[in-house]
């Protein structure tokens, strides 16, 4: 009997896994995998729940990667369907989680268990590496699997993150790497005091102004061939006591860069301390890097994805570095080649998320001309 | 029996009169004032309480303005004396209202008194215009009482606002005139969206960061002999979701203008258009209109407190029109001559709020040696 996808899917929707609980999800995985002749490491990290499961020793490594939390659903009687409970309708799946990406971890197992049974002695190793908080503060999940692994020397060598790339069928875009993103938290001092004495006063708001007008002016790379032009975007500013007559004595900036490969995160990081400095600001700045820019190549790995697609759907996928972080962003640089492939992202993290049947069904198909091109 | 400038300020003073309440000021006014032959007829708008009294038909009017009401205390256990129950140390009076203006309240009806007593034919008129909102939204006290006597064409000649007008000691500084008061509150919009992609968003903060960088640099005009430059100040901003990812729909901006008589309200509200439409900003903006600069040249009044503070304290005064606004604004349009003229101001609307009491006592001898050379 073959695994029916969209079962899968409903069984793994039907666990209330919000971020960063799992509910079950893996040991759901690890009782289908587990007969396939993997052997699952469970690593608990604090409050997330990883799994680390390995089909034979040898390389290369082929790793399906992902996870099991899912973002919360706001109020449920906004949704269509209860979101909990995974709804048949119009040729969708609904129900959160069904695109980010329980869909994908279905498509992954029933695609596994066919390549398995249909090719037991393939080369190399099948592994998955699935992590719990993705959509959580990304601290005990994926990072940590993969020091982990690094500690002990055992490499991934191809990566697929099941991650919901697509736009309207499933192929029709693939990401094959993400854009760096350096976020800064700034305060720049004043002298806090009555609007009716100016010359006591030293407005913050004053000296960002011009600040924040020359930064998000700048032009700070062109992009290339793989990644679009670095952006600079402010995302918070918070200043004032309320009182309209009251000057007040800090201003709070955060602000974000999503980075290409043409600068390094130390190079904008000058250029703010610079802008700050020629405008002859008082401030303090604190820095969160999330992540280097990453880019994979052709070569075996997208090769292979890009023919798998053509294959089964027809479409010559697009390949893309746009977009948010993922945890992509961790494995490859172990050295590993990384794509991310996954249904349709319209809905995801939104009310009323939904996958559709035909492309978690072509998704299947796709990781499973996959497997066959690289380890058959 | 000289009726004492420190009792009647400790009289007012424990009357717990937090703004717009008057707890009985005006009543307790009204018995000093009553019997010397002022006619009181009590206003009361809504939440507050005013007061005009009159003694004689004569013209011209010289008129005490100020108001009853204080600030809150904040938390009183962070005062060295309570606050409402006024205590004397160190040659000060301690207390909530002692500088604005309970003082200065005293040291007019001492004053009165004495001089009614010393000229009992005095020429002209004397009245008391008193509120309980200086301190509030000022909508239901002067502003209304004057339009009251606009109304049946009762004009004020000279007026003297006891508001504290000086640094170190009584007189140093009087206010012959205030700068003008305008506040815009804009929302620039934008498109909200997530920070990686930024060809989906439109940064509102992006957007007004030139507009208030160029407002913010831009000279209004260089004052006059009267007033300094007209100066901008932005009190508030605010925008962004809190999450660092996500570029916010709209900003919301405050600022304020004081300014001289060398500009006009439009023209600052058609500068400030032009510059956002300069940048080419999508916003809303609302205007407040806090009141029209005004002076007080040279003339009758201002001579003669200049040389009844000489008399009494011999000190060459200055003439300012610098710091906030205050009731004033409502009285000098009527064409009367309006000083301010109180105690000094340095603890004003702040904990351990006192009053010098070298520096009353002055003030009533510089208010009785006024009424003389005006009305003697």
């Amino acid at each position: 009997m073959i695994r029916d996808v969209v079962q899968t899917t409903l069984d793994l929707v039907s666990r209330q896994s919000v971020t960063p609980e799992d509910r079950g999800c893996q040991v759901y995985m690890d009782a289908i995998l587990g007969p396939l002749g993997f052997n699952n490491e469970s690593m608990v990290f604090d409050d997330t729940t990883n799994m680390w499961s390995r089909k034979g020793t040898d390389k290369p490594v082929f790793c399906f990667a992902g996870h099991t939390d899912v973002v919360p659903t706001g109020p449920a009687e906004r949704w269509k369907y209860p979101p909990f409970e995974p709804t048949i309708a119009d040729g969708f799946i609904y129900g959160r989680g069904t695109a980010d990406m329980k869909g994908s971890l279905a498509a992954m197992l029933c695609a596994t268990e066919r390549f398995v049974k249909d090719y037991p002695n393939h080369k190399g190793s099948i592994a998955y590496l699935i992590t719990s908080d993705e959509e959580g503060p990304f601290i005990n999940g994926t990072t940590r699997v993969i020091d982990t692994l690094e500690a002990r020397n055992e490499k991934i060598d191809y990566c697929i993150v099941g991650e919901p790339s697509s736009t309207v069928n499933t192929g029709d875009v693939i990401k094959n790497g993400r854009r760096g993103s350096l976020t800064g938290d700034l305060i720049v001092k004043g002298i806090q005091g009555h609007v009716a004495y100016p010359h006591l006063v030293k407005n913050p708001i004053h000296a960002v102004a011009p600040v924040l007008a020359e930064l998000a002016s700048t032009t700070w790379d062109q992009g290339n061939a793989f990644f679009p032009p670095t952006s600079f975007q402010v995302s918070n500013i918070h200043a004032g006591t309320g009182a309209g007559n009251v000057v007040p004595g800090a201003v709070e900036v955060c602000f974000n860069f999503r980075f290409s490969t043409e600068v390094t995160d130390q190079q904008l990081i000058d250029k703010v301390i610079a802008v700050l400095a020629k405008h002859d600001t008082e401030y303090d700045i604190a820095w969160t890097f999330n992540g280097q820019p990453f880019i994979t190549e052709r070569g075996t790995l997208v090769d292979a994805v890009v023919e798998s697609i053509k294959e089964v759907t027809g479409i010559d996928t697009e390949l893309s570095t746009a977009g948010g972080t993922s945890d992509g962003r961790f494995i490859a640089p172990t050295g590993a080649q990384v794509i991310e492939l996954g249904p349709e992202n319209a809905t995801i993290h939104k009310v009323d998320e939904r996958v559709n049947i035909e492309n978690i069904k072509a998704l299947e198909n796709i990781y499973y001309a996959t497997l066959v091109r690289v380890l058959a």
